[in-house]
């Protein structure tokens, strides 16, 4: 995979993910948009197998949760070598570990993240992994939702395509970031396009109109409806508080 | 793929997605616990190519925004004839439309979903979809998080993941669904397995005691402890209300 620097001198953002399933990587991150942006070098990714770092003839990964509980958890002392064995290889890079106990992932955070030298992701399976790990390391926990999934490794794809179509390069000159949901703190406005009528439904008059300033305002006064109306927890002071 | 009834006769729970990139499927979904739920006709799953449905020679999917703007629309016209050929296959599944102006993916979304018939699920690129066939189609707009992404997809692998693991005989008896997070309304608590101790890190003496109960207490607190301070907008009673 391409490590070279881009043509204006920085180093491609670069994605590493620990897991025990590394052939699921790139998968959907190796098509369309993201999957060019990686074959051009704006963004690299590597993965890095946990098992390699597993214990004896069997590269035990895991055992069972100290005080009993189904399931198996990983063990801090595979994890951790590993994650410093990913941290030789990317020292500025944050340790994140994919778990529904995390802070949320945002559009602000996305952005946070595209903004730095990359992340180093652990994707976890099973039970989850040795608390101890986590405080010794100083994993920073993110959670892209309040379900569970079977594994963190298409969580790590959800915040690798969230941070990559960020990078300068990667959407074209046609595809806009000013006017999608949350960088302007709202749900976007609906969008409508050919044909004019379509099954008895007809675009907006208002946006047949011509009328760039009279659109604007419909379209803004739509996104805060919209959001008022599903999302008011976006609006409410109490949360932009936080 | 696996279409015939299981041995205590339930049909596979069935995911459709329609999408431009059929190609990124099943990927993820292929491997480990939910790859072989997918051998073993626990699910199944059809991807349906978009572009199947478009116009003429080039068989064009989208236009440009009504009103203006960057970027462009997939068409109602071309939406609304994919969607109808996938509800005729399965009739009884709701039609979702992946979007961050959707209602929030949570567990008990996931639960009502896995105990239904299975998802039809649109996986939009580009701007955005043309609001018409939402409105005509009554497609339900469900989102995985307060994030942008590239396109659907990699968020209707989360939402079948999320769902397909629910599914009866996909996790072994070894694991268990009792603890985790979400499933008693908070985050689960810290789990330690061996060494005893590692980096000069113990695991607590409690977890080491043999009391059931006691134990049990410890996670209860821990778990009550942990969602108060990182998340308590999922025990403040104005989220219950929703």
């Amino acid at each position: 995979m391409a490590h070279f620097p881009l043509s204006d001198g920085r180093p491609p953002w670069r994605a590493q993910v620990l897991t025990l399933f590394p052939e699921m990587f790139p998968g959907p991150l190796g098509v369309s948009l993201i999957g060019q942006a990686l074959e051009a070098g704006i963004w690299s990714l590597d993965t890095i197998q946990i098992r390699d770092f597993g214990l004896g003839r069997h590269r035990q990964v895991d055992d069972t949760p100290a005080g009993g509980g189904a399931g198996m958890v990983l063990r801090a002392d595979v994890l951790g070598p590993a994650l410093d064995h990913a941290r030789e290889r990317a020292p500025a890079a944050p340790l994140i570990y994919l778990s529904p106990r995390g802070t949320p992932l945002t559009q602000q955070l996305a952005r946070d993240l595209a903004e730095g030298p990359g992340v180093t992701l652990l994707a976890g399976r099973f039970e989850g992994v040795d608390q101890r790990v986590i405080d010794e390391k100083g994993l920073k926990e993110i959670s892209i939702g309040d379900y569970v999934l079977a594994g963190g490794e298409v969580a790590a794809m959800v915040l690798i395509e969230a941070c990559v179509r960020l990078l300068p390069g990667v959407l074209g000159a046609a595809e806009s970031l000013a006017s999608e949901s949350f960088e302007t703190g709202l749900l976007e406005y609906p969008q409508y396009t050919k044909p004019r009528e379509w099954e008895g439904r007809a675009i907006p008059e208002i946006l047949l109109s011509g009328d760039h300033k009279k659109i604007a305002e419909w379209r803004q006064r739509q996104a805060e409806e919209l959001t008022a109306a599903r999302r008011p927890d976006l609006i409410r002071p109490t949360r932009h508080a936080k």
